[in-house]
């Protein structure tokens, strides 16, 4: 499986193709946009998200509803592209509107520019955008649906905001996608979740922004997917990548993560019990994967995400063509993208999953895949 | 640039492959075996490494000296093979020996045994086991030869190994690389070694074992490696699963990481400077990456290793062939491994960055390519 | 580089993302419009591409005419949706319209039916369609645009068709783009020409399908793209894939191809000269490619199209429901698509060589990878 | 599936990393062996053979006989490297001895120069050298003790050497296996054969060289391998690039080939029977692949090899150094090598089809991929 993104943060829209679905999934298009619209939720959110009531446009690999097997398209409409158009389209003219020179620290801009030999960072930002993280929660949203057919699903809940953190400690994955949604910073924790919006407040008055971190869990994996065998076959290697690819994101941690640096080995290994024959663990702070593995327990995964690094007060910065010190462009922009980061980073691990598992299960229609999944699901180490 | 690695931990050796170097690069082979040296030492190793004074036999790809462009072997001896040859080797007979049916917790045993239909975790733990890191030190160190060719240098040191933190903050890689290896538990605060080494010591003397956080560091990385434009062209999606694939690692950040969740955005931005024409940021937060890109600034990455899974006192597990709780198999083993992690995690983030660095810049032959990243080192924004 | 396809014969459109092109290059629209017109001429073709006056949108990766580095998405509409939204759409109803049981050999229709487990072969048609073509078209005129800048162009003439073989021999490639299209069959051979249009009048008349072979030529390519070194780097074999690739062909060869069998080496090898310092060849046997690394030379592949294997008279098959045997299905199509089919092989060579360049060059922007060209076309053998 | 090759014709040997087997298959080193002793033999070869009496080494990835999923290191050793480790060898100091700088017509000698910065071709030639497909062929072996537990057996023979052409029309893959090997130019047309050995003569003794087409023939394919959705998906795209990159291939046919250029598409196209509910063709003119997607058909690839193009009469070439018109070196060489070619591609294709079963039907161990082949064997199209 694979998918490649394309578009700009103001061009026409953002298209994904998705290629390696199973043939004969039912994919119900209100899924997906149920997605989309939990993207666009949060407390803390920017004007942006007014404008963003996405819908997916299915341009391709499904036909009444299923997959054939072919790559499917989505596709998703920039709302005020008519507004855009002369500026960012392709056969724009007036390319010195709304040109940004005033590189924002943090964001790929000035960088961008220096490597792609431009002058106008708005030729960087308009990719570099967390807009594009919409083709990826369509994407993530038709793996879901795969997952769950699988008996697999994936939640999240925000786990810390701008230092406040939440103590709650999740027991099942419904109870996260039960209860983090309910919360309009997605924290379990009422009280938590009280004292990061007063965070967010400050950020939002001061013209700031904040950051923070979220879990994301996924219930269901059958044992086997990934491999010890070579380092990128490792599923650590392969969910590593998808999730801090995901635009903030500067640290992801398995299980227990940074947690496993403080304690002995005695007490954060997970020992394997027998009861009646079934091989079970009483804890998981290996996050689901061991030596590379996937071995049955929930997949966890804690992602931080930075403070979105375009704030309404400015950063020192320069222009690029003058060449003098100024406060850098102040970009429309959200004060805290963390809960809606979770919905991201569900869509993330949601694709590296399911991925990982047609790697190793193959499966050409959703039928033999479930029943692969199922042999997997119920295998016993071998008599060899 | 791309490599595999092959070899079980009592086999006849470990073997790479590395693929995509540049050639007329000098090779000292002695530089590999410098670093196959420090892989080796450590506090709080165990017998394994006695017996491992690893040296690289150049099979391929190197004449006189000179790499050719073509492919390059890296072979590393398992020294004790001969008393192994009969047990694991292609034509073993004396299967029935040295089997390991308590598995172990942490470890690859259990999940490989289901997914490879195995009853034997021997099949398993021999290519799951860390030995695997010659290979990538080796692979590390002819990457580290091309990137010092190009100007850049890594090192790393311990920041933290179970809960002792390091009061350290590095000024300068050359001081990183200087004194890291002065210490046996490679950190550079003396008071916080000392304390690494009575808790190491505890671990010991309980048969339990210790994990850590490493911090690696490579500078003089030119502006421009990586890419915003594709998820999976993103610096930090390259470097974050090189370095989690890491045997031990569970957690990776990049500059600031786990610690961008605690401030306010304007509080840990790299704001971005102009003196005399040249342009630079006081502090480096973002570790040296913005946007998947890298803008000129050390590369800093955190790995978190968990406490190594075998435990001489031996965690609670069962028996893969009797179902019955055991304690699981102690494998000769280390009590810690976090100093020597530095340096496989050197090697990963040596790949990474060749890599990417050879994606983006192209280069048949070493004088090719260091024009190449000396026009890129000095390019500014474009004029477009 | 890279890209991806995506839609169906009669859904909404064809989508390719193209990902990897270097900044700041012009793509004129028209240029790719030019290339759809093209492929859909030539004489035999069906009623199909009397409603295919296919133009290009540009949805991202292009802003005001030039390429910003972000990956370029190109949507050609299918103009017959509208009558088809409600049998082939995401959201269609009416399945059991359209429906193909009659599965045609020589099409993917009844293996895809059984990989897919389909009952319709609709679902297998629509995506397997040569109308997938058009997107590979598209991308390519974006990878000659690509070309052109770096002094590379791409023509190619139809040698044969249905046994008539064409007596021109190409003296330079200008030669072969400026004759061959004034040709309703693209044969620069008028005579041979005229016996293959009336080789086509036979099989309209019979409801019957002709093939033929296409000769795809590349000038100005700079020595030392591809490489001997691994067998996947070398040039013949990237190109192989993307020829054999597209729909019907059957055979590739490179420069003298099958021709090589048919003489001892001292009369097809070719010997090099040198005169005033500049060396040269007489004689382009091997097609531009040594050792899997390209010479300077023209590269020159042949291309054979089997006949289009839907017929008007139909063949014998089976009926995927019944289980009876039927005459296949009569789904319209053309009676010869060789003269098209050199376009869209036009296409699969300018991409395979602009991504094998960019692998061997990198570049983010034109004007790097144009020095970089032109360094490599300038470069002599080392002095090591 | 994955290799990697590594290793130059003089060197100390030459080393191939095969990942991606299932677990639990019975490897016969014996196998191996024998194929590598396959590819050494043949009318018309020259005196390299002589000294290779090849024999693998199995490194890693095999215990007892039995593969465990761990990456697979096969080892070839040269058996003059001692003669040549002072000039070829990683430490080598003797550079200045058996350089090549006149330059060889056909071979990688001059573009690899160029392109490696190279002035001596030796280090180019060494990788450049046939002698790889040894490692070809050893991967292979194991990739045919996979198939044949699938139920797939591959076999080849000479259909054409320097213009003689074999009247035979293979009706079995049995038949060929059994007979090709029989005739030392591998061709099972007796009277052909003896043409053959007598136009060979005729290059021994006028010191040229003859090339050929060998056809490559596996039986036992499941329908479904491959896919028409993707470009790169298709199981010709697959097949073609790998028969495409043995050294001399310069023509790749899949079933008719070429030959689908003479007749109408009614004469060519596979008709589909059934008979007693058994769905079956009469001809396989497609050669087993329809739309990117096996049939079931035997697969069938015609590989033209040219001659090789080192002759002991010396074409006419430069010398790197002087600049100077000299004959090309004649390093010691075969004069035909198209029978042992087939061994190499029968290795080629096997590696194509297992990588391509595996990509669509995964399988962690031998036992899951053979009940999945099965279950793939018996499938009909679907019921949706």
């Amino acid at each position: 499986m694979r998918y490649m993104t394309a578009g700009e943060s103001h061009g026409k829209g953002i298209t994904a193709i998705l290629d390696g679905m199973p043939a004969n999934l039912y994919v119900d298009k209100d899924e997906i946009n149920r997605e989309l619209k939990r993207r666009m939720l949060g407390y803390g959110r920017g004007g942006r998200m007014k404008i963003e009531s996405d819908e997916v446009e299915i341009v391709s690999g499904i036909r009444g509803g299923f997959t054939t097997g072919a790559p499917i398209t989505l596709f998703i409409k920039n709302r005020d592209y008519e507004n855009w158009s002369n500026i960012i389209g392709a056969d724009a003219t007036e390319l010195g509107k709304k040109t940004v020179t005033k590189v924002r620290p943090g964001h790929a801009d000035l960088s961008g520019c220096i490597k792609y030999a431009q002058s106008d960072a708005r030729n960087i930002l308009e990719r570099a955008s967390a807009r594009e993280t919409a083709a990826r929660v369509a994407v993530g949203a038709v793996c879901k649906i795969l997952l769950k057919e699988l008996g697999i699903i994936i939640g999240s809940h925000v786990v810390e905001i701008c230092g406040v953190k939440s103590g709650y400690r999740y027991s099942s994955v419904e109870e996260i996608i039960e209860k983090s949604d309910e919360s309009d910073v997605r924290c379990i924790d009422a009280t938590a979740a009280e004292k990061m919006r007063a965070a967010i407040d400050i950020a939002v008055k001061n013209g700031d922004t904040a950051g923070g971190v979220v879990e994301v869990v996924a219930a269901g994996m059958p044992v086997g997917i990934g491999s010890h065998t070579a380092y990128d076959r490792k599923l650590d290697y392969i969910v590593s990548g998808h999730m801090m690819s995901v635009q903030s994101v500067k640290c992801v941690e398995i299980g227990l993560g940074r947690g496993y640096a403080e304690r002995y080995g005695s007490e954060v290994h997970d020992e394997i019990f027998i009861k009646d024959g079934a091989v079970f663990r009483e804890t998981n702070n290996a996050g689901g994967i061991e030596g590379g593995i996937s071995n049955g327990e929930d997949i966890v995964v804690r992602c931080t995400l930075k403070p979105i690094p375009t704030l309404m007060k400015g950063l020192r910065s320069i222009d690029l063509i003058t060449r003098e010190p100024v406060k850098a462009e102040p970009e429309r922009s959200d004060y805290c993208a963390t809960p809606a980061g979770g919905v991201v980073l569900e869509a993330a691990l949601a694709f590296a999953l399911a991925s990982a598992i047609t790697d190793t299960l193959g499966g050409d229609h959703i039928d033999e895949l479930k029943a692969r999944a199922e042999q997997k699901r119920t295998a016993e180490n071998g008599s060899r």
